[in-house]
């Protein structure tokens, strides 16, 4: 009756485990658990390599699940905090950019990734919105991050792993309310992307 | 700058108004664009056949708002209801087996549908939530719906036109606020489903 259970493997559990998050994020109305998604998006795609079950079920799940905690859950949150018109455009704006993104990733085969990638664009925005309350700014800020996601920019696919590190730091802070650090290096490597595309 | 723009069709366009009338029915708390999310979904698959634009981009796309507009949606929905414990337990599982049932569509290639469709899965939960408010049943029922989805259980794909008709008559009805037909229509084609697979 249930034989989908037969090729779900522990990647895919982690994969849930991001989806749960995002939906809490959007429930419960908390930042914290989009932190904690990017915290299990990035332990499935390693869990999935070194366990060696890297699988076409796994890679559509992943774009699913992103789409509600990166896509959904910021805009929802964006949109909550000011309950404006103008924050309920550009909350729209960011979510279908960010759809587009991850059908555009399901299709290509390009080593780094073209156009920011939407967990990194999901954290400037709800680090952003959670640091500068104001609702012009976080509205305009969403519309660019969203712009960034579906253009031809490209952007670097694994850093060195001092960044990795201080990535990790950075969540783990971020999920306790101190998300300056997330915000500061998801700037970093968004403004790298465009300095290099203007700079070819 | 904007490449992606090269690969959009015009059923693509049609994808998008159904992320937007998902992402309307989260941010509104408001079960009508549900249905509409449905037209639109109902729509794109039309357009993409007449227009031939079938393509691994709209596939992707369409599987990446089929979670907003029929996974997310009708789980905040339900959740936010109750504002239960039960309630979000139940919203969070429907959402997962939605998720679950996308990304096996998207790697499976038979004829008719293994599980019930998600479309079906949200018209059951919303139009069930909107005319029967009561936490402990709705829950369940969710819950449900939910199993059927990731279920084997096979289920045509393209009725007979009159029962075409009937669904968008339905679904218009739903949209204005009376959703018994399109719920009465979805219990028939979910109990079918059920009926046929413990005849075999």
């Amino acid at each position: 009756m249930f034989n989908i259970r037969k090729i779900l493997t522990v990647s895919d559990y982690v994969t849930m485990l991001n989806i749960i998050s995002g939906l809490l994020a959007i429930f419960l109305n908390s930042f914290s658990f989009v932190y904690l998604a990017v915290i299990f998006d990035s332990l499935d795609g390693y869990v999935a390599r070194k366990t060696n079950t890297v699988s076409d079920f796994g890679a559509e799940l992943d774009s699913i699940s992103d789409v509600v905690s990166f896509g959904v859950a910021p805009a929802y949150l964006l949109y909550t905090n000011f309950e404006s018109t103008l924050s309920l455009i550009s909350a729209i704006i960011f979510c279908l950019c960010g759809a587009l993104r991850l059908a555009r990733f399901g299709i290509l085969n390009v080593k780094g990734f073209i156009g920011l990638p939407i967990p990194a664009g999901a954290l400037l925005v709800v680090s952003f919105c959670q640091l500068i309350n104001n609702k012009m700014i976080d509205s305009i800020f969403a519309i660019f991050v969203g712009l960034l996601m579906i253009s031809d920019v490209k952007y670097p696919k694994y850093p060195k792993k001092i960044f990795i590190y201080m990535f990790a730091i950075s969540l783990i802070l971020a999920m306790f309310g101190i998300p300056h650090f997330a915000l500061l290096l998801c700037l970093i490597y968004a403004i790298y992307g465009l300095i290099k595309h203007f700079n070819r």
